[in-house]
């Protein structure tokens, strides 16, 4: 097994640290015995918990260290106290220095993508990185980018994102041709904000070999009419959020409803299957893993409160990640967005 | 009854025109019995409708036109046609001129916001209108606006939302003190977009009548943590969008999972009242009419597609606003947000 496909594990992060890690990596191999992992973090912590899940120890390399980044740390100072070794630093370091292929942390988001800038530093040709999501839809499920890796956008950025959601689709559904659309609150070409309207401009007239179907709106992303939702991160996180709450609000009606009548509950019990399987199509933990693209470095974000069964489905997306050779992908479509017309377009915006 | 509670209705706006807008008045008549409403349309359709609903013809008093404003057509067309007369024009007129309260139509949105700017202008010391939308949560219902009269904002103009969907809030929640939120990436106050977290210490700052709680997140809309969530339009429309497609997605989850079982099947028609009740709260139809705020008149936007119970609701909604005298209590308010030290403010930020 190439280094290439090792994953860098902060066994540390998340709230519940290694106790959650380690029994989601173990839920993990399950899934994939073949997958390899480089572990970093305390061995008080760490070492009871792989003489426990015996099949973990076998597939990873564990390296000590005693410093963790707590999850309310700012960035800034989660980066200084990191450089001495935190378990989050050193599993992007490994990365860095091609120990292994994608880091994986289910700790502070914000530390977590400012010591991934500094390691990796942002691709050649890309303007930011972008937050990525995996959202269940009626179809299967979908790529939402950015969901607030940032604030604001202009057009050239949601067409830097078109492309990297557009290869990250192709990596994780393994589709041939995913396609793309720019969030909107139209589908009509003049409906919208200006640099969407721009973004939409230049993805039409790029010789992108992108699927690029125009405009979506909100309703579009949980029918899954895109394989890539393409949006900057401030409405995006919200978008994501509001699906959530809207998710969370149905179950509570319904739990209400429910329990409101005798017969209501019977006819529960023998529809259960039934709200099981929805329930699973909807459970964050099967749609966890996030991906933040744009750096020259692979790096996969687990939701800290998840389990192990979440923590699992973000080993996968790290897993596919490792294989995709993503960052290379990106930076070769990245070459064929400087087109002479897109340059000549960004003057005359300019 | 005086002229200031009389609603003024385009009898000919919405995909099915007065087919469901007069049933749709007969409903509002029974919840409502005192209501009275200006009619202006086709008589040739209207006449016999009213035939039909002797109740509607008993509470209105109607006003033939031949015009009426199509669905597509560009709102600037739409003008240029509307000033000979046409239905939705002749509706927002009658506000103007003080025979009615509240305008309210089922027609083109653009039109519509189009029209009432030109009839009424915006108001002094509002920068924008905004529309509004009445969103159910698990504690009852909130107000979210912008949804998209407009897109983009600054600072300044969150904070009139603010004030203008505090008012609303009084007037068709009869809240004594609403609570305000800012929707963001975050609760935290270093969080979001620069313009946002102005807004928020303008909204600290200010001696307005407003319980501002601060910054809200997605999940906090369908929760119904605050009263009134404020946000710019093009978010604002894309979270509203996203909501409604998550509760279809997951009716759809639902009757595939149902469907797949016997036993589910049988579980599900036991169940049905409780399905019921939880499909009743999240009806759009129960949720139905858009305020758009800020101008110096009433105009109430019912969706196009809806039917006459979804109508009736928008008419329920319009007659909440004729009673509230919301445009002098949006001006009295705005008065008061003319205080130095936030002119000073909007000064630095400039």
């Amino acid at each position: 097994m190439s280094k290439q496909s090792i994953i860098a594990v902060d066994a540390m992060g998340g709230d519940y640290g290694a106790k959650v890690v380690i029994p989601g990596l173990a839920v993990a191999l399950k899934r994939q015995p073949e997958l390899k992992f480089l572990l970093f973090g305390d061995e008080k912590v760490v070492n009871p918990l792989l003489a426990e899940y015996g099949e973990v120890a076998a597939a990873s390399k564990f390296v000590h260290t005693d410093i963790a980044i707590k999850m309310d740390e700012k960035p800034s100072q989660a980066v200084r106290r990191g450089r001495h070794g935190a378990s989050m630093w050193l599993a992007i370091q490994a990365v860095k220095n091609n120990e292994a292929a994608v880091a994986i942390s289910a700790g502070n988001t914000g530390a977590l993508m400012f010591m991934a800038k500094i390691a990796f530093r942002t691709m050649k040709g890309i303007s930011r990185p972008a937050m990525t999501a995996i959202w269940p839809t009626s179809r299967g499920q979908s790529i939402v980018l950015d969901v607030g890796a940032n604030v604001g956008a202009d057009a050239r950025q949601l067409v830097e994102f078109a492309i990297m959601g557009e290869d990250m689709a192709r990596a994780i559904f393994g589709i041939e041709k995913p396609t793309v659309g720019l969030l909107n609150v139209g589908v009509e070409e003049i409906k919208g904000i200006e640099y969407v309207k721009e973004a939409g401009r230049m993805l039409r007239k790029s010789n992108l070999p992108i699927e690029y179907v125009g405009f979506v709106e909100g309703t579009d992303i949980g029918k899954g009419t895109v394989d890539v939702v393409v949006t900057e991160g401030f409405t995006g996180n919200i978008a994501l959020k509001t699906a959530e709450g809207t998710a969370r609000q149905i179950a509570a009606y319904m739990k209400e409803a429910i329990e409101g009548s005798f017969i209501s509950k019977i006819g529960y019990m023998l529809s259960k299957p039934a709200f099981r399987i929805v329930r699973n199509r909807l459970d964050p933990r099967n749609n966890n893993g996030g991906v933040l693209l744009g750096l020259n470095g692979l790096v996969v974000k687990s939701h800290g409160g998840t389990d192990e069964i979440g923590f699992a489905s973000a080993v996968g997306v790290a897993s596919n990640m490792a294989k995709s050779k993503l960052v290379e992908k990106i930076a070769a479509d990245i070459i064929n967005l400087e087109i002479p017309d897109l340059e000549e377009n960004n003057k005359n915006a300019s």
